[in-house]
């Protein structure tokens, strides 16, 4: 690794406590992910990721800085990336996934409130990470009580957009999800000083959905039996979507899946149990879930979150002539992500249905963080659905910390036991 | 007390689990009202319509049912009361209150969420509530995650309109309030049959800001030292004005005024610490704050709550001749009330402010309850705003259940000995 500190503290970082967080992660890293077997070796490029998650990529942001392009943090999968790349901004998922910023975040949050988003504002007030840092701006929405109202609070250190997302999917949301759309642009187009023309979003959603198609290729081939790559690995690629250059991504992704298109050739079957993940997203460097599962000796398969088949699901259409053609069908595709944030939101449990069918599960978890009461509510609805379809189901309510991991993992053992 | 049993059954209650209910009310009412000293006779018929809140007032409505009319429950003050009643519906407001409910409201919702949730949706679903029961069309909104997700619950057992409150404040929200307005015009309107006119609604306008005054007369008394009037007292004015008569209401109140001027005129000054509550409502039979503070000889003089006066702040303005124009004095009206559930919300902290200079309060309380996120997030601006301007403040988080009356007490008396 490289020496980053000057460019660090360039960026007005906490130095000494983010050397405690530096610290932390290549061990948690280490014992969960470079301990599992038979590997494959497309991984080796997500390794190096990792290892220079605070480095090397946060280099190449502050040279595309230099270079007098901007850097846009977002929060949420219904923000869209395509008008940040058409603008020639760089788009960095900020999801905060490390209990590192809890404390940081409960100095000015309730306790009792979703780890994403004290982690969220706890990373910023902390001055620890090194992405929020570099973002010229953020990008908020109106989907939790919880993000909502914590745009107010780090919109005290740094230019926060907010994009009022509908609560509903009525003709007239659509139509007001557009009109947010074209607010966003102009917001995008004023930070940048780059306009967004037909060719330039024309182009972004081309790679995007290029991206979507190297995530769904991955996904498919976690529909084989056995999956060909673990979900702690597959998740580990979802998180990195999020922040790593879009490009280098697609083509590590699918280099990537030439490799398990192999194995899978020269694979016999197995018995591990095959478990559907659905819930919160899980941002990096959370794998608490998943390290639990697949110690146990099954398989996470496929995960219904944002951190899993929401955000690639569904492509944007490139069909039309004009911006306002172009929005519509960004619209279209983001108004289909079927998020609990909605009300009613009855298309979720009809997703996990059909992904339980197609990555042929035996069982599903239903994970979510603490206090998140969208997706706790929702559960009710989700496991009547399941329980009519015959699909087993467990939820687990968790934080980041570590204290419930032996209670999880006995809940999850006896569920494994019994599906 | 009549008997009521006959009706009770119509409305297809839970009759003994009823029983239950109605035998504690009136011991809890008796110990927290009726042991007051000194209060105003016009109270009396405040208590007379607690003694017959499951009785009379539901006879009423279901006599006005039986001459064809609707009625229709509310669940915020954002639902623009004057468009039920100008299609010759009644209103009646159905936030849940009570620790009763709350054990079947976690049959369906999990345990961490806000009591005023779980109290709604346990009201229903026990059919011991005969508002509930009465109604032909409950009317939601997307103001929290909780209430957002509740509907889709209560959806499965009763008729419910939802609109989708806008989550800022700029000027394309003003427009979009006024659209929800509008869909909510035809929903009332195909429920009763009644068409909606630029008379029946100036009418309606006229009826709710007369109701307004009235309350605003009741709590500008408040403001005399000593206020004429318990907290206590105006609480329970406030909660009675979602469900009683309008017209009978207001006769009632301006009564009670008429009395309490008389008393201001020869009362002397005392030496009672005057708080400001502000924070989530307190639905009937809520008085467990009140209560505390009064039993230790403070007195609450103004709530900047919704069962306080953001029920009744701000008039709406019945100026224009077309139904357009009145809509847009009703959404230019509603969307004035500071409720955390926007962001930003920076009104709210101004409004505290004010009210503590205008009621001349010594220290105020921010009444959370329990998991509601965007006001215990809001708090730390509240308390930063408040601390500028030299206001005491005490943050209080709780449920309805008794198990922490105590520690709160323990917490008040300390509070009310510092400021
Ligand atoms: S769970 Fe909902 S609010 Fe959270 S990132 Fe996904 S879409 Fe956004
Ligand atoms: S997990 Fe739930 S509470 Fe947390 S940020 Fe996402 S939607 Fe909000
Ligand atoms: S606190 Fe907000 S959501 Fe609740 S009743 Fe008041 S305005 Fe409605
Ligand atoms: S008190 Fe808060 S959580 Fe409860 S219903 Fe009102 S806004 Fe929602």
């Amino acid at each position: 690794m490289g020496d980053y500190r000057k460019m660090w503290s360039d960026l007005n970082m906490d130095l000494e406590k983010h050397d405690v967080l530096c610290a932390v992660l290549p061990e948690l890293y280490g014992s969960v992910y470079l301990n599992q077997e038979n590997r494959p070796e497309g991984m080796n490029y997500f390794n190096f990721v990792v290892s220079e998650v605070h480095g090397l990529r946060i280099e190449e942001l502050a040279n595309t800085k230099t270079e007098g392009n901007k850097v846009v943090g977002t929060f949420c999968v219904f923000v869209p990336d395509e008008i940040i790349l058409a603008a020639k901004a760089t788009s960095v998922g900020l999801c905060g996934g490390s209990q590192f910023w809890i404390e940081d975040g409960e100095k000015v949050l309730p306790r009792n409130l979703c780890p994403l988003v004290k982690a969220i504002v706890g990373a910023k007030l902390s001055a620890t990470c090194p992405y929020f840092q570099s973002c010229d701006m953020l990008v908020g929405e109106t989907t939790c009580d919880g993000k909502k109202k914590a745009w107010e609070i780090l919109g005290e250190h740094v230019p926060i957009h907010v994009m009022d997302l509908p609560q509903m999917k009525r003709e007239r949301d659509y139509e007001s999800w557009r009109e947010e759309i074209k607010l966003f642009i102009n917001k995008v187009e004023e930070l940048t000083g780059n306009k967004i023309t037909v060719e330039s979003l024309k182009e972004s959603i081309a790679l995007a959905n290029q991206k979507r198609r190297a995530l769904k290729r991955l996904y498919d081939l976690r529909k084989n039996i056995p999956s060909p790559i673990s979900g702690l690995d597959s998740l580990l690629i979802s998180q990195i979507a999020f922040y790593d250059d879009p490009e280098r991504f697609i083509a590590k992704v699918n280099e990537l899946c030439d490799e398990l298109d192999e194995r899978v050739k020269t694979q016999n079957p197995d018995e591990r149990k095959r478990i559907l993940i659905t819930g919160t997203p899980m941002a990096i460097p959370n794998w608490k879930m998943h390290s639990i599962i697949e110690e146990l000796n099954a398989q996470v398969v496929v995960e219904e979150t944002c951190t899993g088949t929401r955000y690639f699901e569904n492509e944007v259409s490139s069909n039309g002539d004009t911006l306002e053609d172009l929005i519509k069908n960004l619209a279209d595709r983001y108004l289909k992500i079927n998020c609990a944030c909605f009300t009613p939101n009855d298309g979720r449990a009809q997703d996990i249905i059909k992904y339980a069918g197609e990555y042929k599960v035996d069982g599903v978890i239903y994970y979510n963080l603490s206090f998140c009461h969208t997706y706790s509510v929702e559960y009710k609805k989700v496991e009547d659905e399941l329980k009519k379809n015959d699909i087993p189901v467990l939820f687990i309510e968790t934080d980041y910390s570590s204290e419930d991991s032996g209670q999880m993992k006995t809940r999850v053992e006896a569920f494994l036991e019994m599906i």
